[in-house]
């Protein structure tokens, strides 16, 4: 049977979702809320759906799981609420920007006995999961060395940095969760430089916009970060992982991959411009695992404690870039 | 007001464009029939349609459009059908394997006024189209000459080759129609060398799979066209369009872009092995233009004519490849 | 014991293997003969060499070989002269534009017992003497097919082009014996098209600027040659075998490889823009490859039959573009 | 005048200067002096040079200027030698593996008004020099972040790894001066993670075999270096240069540049496996750079303060990655 969904937040990313639960021959999408009624409606009649409050949806017996896309600081209060009331929780990153009120949610989640997936998309994109199959595989032996580039192509705006937590959870929290994905071994020492390169602003709202960051594993795996808010190029997204036999790299993406010749010289197109655009199939995929996995019984992947550590790598690199020592992660192994 | 659609042919490629209309918000799949109930059946409730005989949407007034997606043998006959009923047509290439019952199919279609676009889907590839597009914008002059590869990943079975009318008429086709959709000029004479060099059992069938082809235009721009049945490494799918100013190229697609590098050098994966993965947005993109063709009340491209041309190319080349001459193409300009 | 060589003709290509021989251990450059005193002293000066008339050179007893690169109009003459001279020799392509001279120069060397090979400085060039490694180590099965991309980057002075022979026998001569090198059988049959897109003065001077060919071997084994005098992005040579098992290609070369990223995109360098620096290696290994055949005894390759070979295809395609004909190759197999 | 060159030490990378020099057509090798009077003769004799002693090309009237490729702890003494001697002195790096040493060289250096070029050969790199000119023509605006990727396609034998300083000293110093040299201001904090991932052996040695590094300038510019002692696929060298109005990069470079395609998917070849065939290029570029400062009376770059800066970025790495804490670089501005 089809697992039904209910939807908070019909913003941007709550659309993305939306299309994917309502595509997924697995899934039915139930019921849509939002703080905006006209986006609920808007969303919800796209795919057949009803519009109903979040509390309607806490209390629907006809609603197996919700997928949370409000704002970052309503996160873990939701996530404890359907816990509590048994539904299967997929919670759009982060779960909180404060570790502490993550370990906490967390508790509450373990407690309910709820299933909770957290939205690191990126371990759903096709190139970087055949990253991670090659590893897995075997191909390049014992993992050595990442190297993740993620460069955005442009900042965001200041007021959105303001309320991000900074760089390190907003931005590079995706590479730390990368990093860990790739890896197979918990990073347990970080070292991070940070600066503004890239716009003023961004520093007098107390973020940087350029940073580089060394993790390294219990057993000496290291794993390189380098973020820019800037890139004129398109969004720069590129991984490499090192090992015993061989390396492996996932290559960036355009739109489309023509080339043009002249006395210039060979010119490619720029990369996609826009998150969505990039990761379009690895949103698609990560919707469909969390419904898979509901549907097989197995655990959903990446959980809570995978949007824990993550963060306590983004707090450690934080302190890291501010103290000039290199930090050890709290809440690691 | 959404354009409404039967679909005529469940197979598979019906399958594919039954979910372009069926996803499309300026489009609705209203009926499928086909020869078989249960693959109607099927694919009707997979879209929400219904089911209904040829002859029942052929007089339906709630259907607007018909997808022709059944055998070869049978486009001509229900192009005439439907366009005497006064239905916009979308068929599927070829209109028929023999250019006189398609110049007496075209002359049908004119008299009754109606629409016929025909799916020579590789005109919407992004890539294909931004490689047009480039050509359009000017970026590198005047085009001279074209280069086609296209090889298949393998050969069909031989009771499809016995049926396909051959190479020239089934798989150079839409090298043929790239071939126009690039030079901007109609071919006028054809050179053709083919032979026998994958598969023994293709010859008895008195078909080739290994065949190469020159086309002239009245000013003497150039096309050159590759094919093999067999391509080990995948679905070999290249064009490439030089000009008085510079070169653009449209490069092979894979399903992902990751490489790995070890003792043996760098390896990336094999192409696409079926046209249907290959060309998946191709398909979307031409139902869409069908449909805002429809929408906006301009001609449906490529249609009738470029279909008839291109036939008449894979008949010149036939007859070139047999005869040792180059041939003057009819219907040409 | 250092092969002794003398060096007839001291301008562009002179230079080159004037170097190519005083810079081999198993060499020696003992002479250099110009018609231009001030050429062939400046030579000889650089590398330790004397001046001598050409009559000294075919007399002298300390002379084991000579390089032949003076006009072409005189290379049939100096080959006879330097046969029955009991000299090894290496000539610049072409031996004669006049096929019957070449057969005629042929048998006085066979008669003489003599060396004689041809300058198809590509088979030296590593990359595509890698490609056809690939082929002879049985990587990608049974040839089937060869693509071959030929592109100057500018058309030589109209006086060159007058004097040429025509573009079949002066630019496209390279490629059928690449096609030759690489087809592992003699081509029979030959179709090409040819024009004048570049510049009209090409075409006022009776010879064409773009130009495609295809060749079939005894068993259908097909070459496709695209050739045009115009490349804005520099020296275009790409070559690219299809076999039963696979493909292997070789790519263009650029004087230095690496990539700028920007809003318009990513762009590398143009490529060579000069057959000298493109083909820098091939011409020092060409030269080394006829001192080691001396040196083992072996029969230097190409040899005067590949040069013989080559201008038949040439004669052939220029035959076929004017009559629009399949042309069968004389002298072929 | 031709500059007359003293060579000392004529193992491995003594023949590849010896090269340089007597292919420079404004250089002469005079003499060549080693410990092994087999090794001196046999190459003094390739290139029409002497055998002399140190001693006496420290002497000699008719040298200029000397190249020091003898082992690395005889440097710095005879670098105050020759430049004592008024001769011009390049050597190869280091100067010495104690900074201190170095810095009492340089005072002598400086006192005698010497010219020393110190042998950071990468900088002469046409790739990478590319890079470099890009930067200066402003094509990438503003440098922000510089990655540089170095790994060597094997650890050299555990003899060598004792004499060697250690990896920062020995195989990084090669990335700090390429930071340098790209990043335009000179760092001035550096983080480093260091492990044993390659090789046990090189661990007991005291040394380790994988790092990774960042540095920082006063203004924030950061610089990645990632390297190993292992590359099962070659001479892993690349660049990238991220600035405000794009990016720049230097790719691998590999002997032959073929593609071979097949049913595992499409295989170029092995970069280059050695230092000496990657660079041949840059060595021999940087002796003709020494040469042409000395005819032009310009300052040879990279000289003994490049040398002196590069070796102080080593030594704060390796307190970096065993402190754990980020190191403020002495001697730096």
């Amino acid at each position: 049977m089809a697992v039904r969904f209910g939807l908070l937040g019909a913003g941007r990313i709550g659309k993305v979702h939306a299309k994917a639960v309502a595509s997924n021959a697995d899934a039915q999408l139930v019921a849509v809320a939002d703080a905006s009624e006209k986006a609920a409606k808007d969303l919800a009649r796209a795919y057949g759906a009803e519009v109903r409050s979040i509390d309607e949806i806490e209390k629907a017996k006809d609603i197996d799981a919700v997928v949370i896309c409000t704002p970052t600081d309503t996160h873990a209060d939701l996530i404890e609420r359907f816990a509590k009331a048994g539904k299967a929780i997929f919670c759009e990153k982060p779960i909180d920007l404060d570790v502490k009120r993550v370990r906490k949610c967390l508790a509450t989640v373990e407690k309910a006995g709820a299933t909770l997936m957290v939205g690191f998309n990126r371990r759903f994109d096709p190139h970087f999961a055949a990253v991670r199959k090659a590893i897995d595989d075997g191909v390049i032996g014992t993992v050595e060395m990442v190297t993740i580039t993620s460069r955005d192509p442009g900042a965001p705006p200041i007021d959105y940095i303001k309320r991000s937590g900074g760089i390190f959870r907003d931005m590079t929290i995706h590479d730390f969760d990368m990093a860990r994905f790739l890896l197979g071994e918990e990073p347990v020492t970080v070292s991070a430089h940070a600066a503004v390169l890239v716009d003023k602003k961004i520093g007098e709202a107390g973020d940087y916009d350029s940073v580089s960051v060394i993790l390294s594993t219990g057993t000496g795996k290291q794993a390189i970060i380098s973020n820019s808010r800037r890139a004129t190029y398109g969004y720069d997204q590129r991984i490499e992982v090192h090992g015993s036999k061989g390396m492996v790299a996932a290559e960036n993406q355009r739109p489309v991959s023509i080339e043009i010749a002249g006395s210039q010289g060979y010119t490619r197109p720029p990369l996609h411009d826009f998150f969505m655009t990039r990761y379009t199939q690895a949103y698609a995929n990560e919707i469909a695992a969390f419904i898979a996995a509901m549907a097989s019984g197995k655990k959903a992947s990446p959980d809570g404690r995978d949007g824990l550590l993550a963060l306590a790598l983004a707090d450690a690199a934080l302190t890291s870039a501010t103290t000039g020592k290199t930090v050890r992660v709290k809440d690691a192994g």
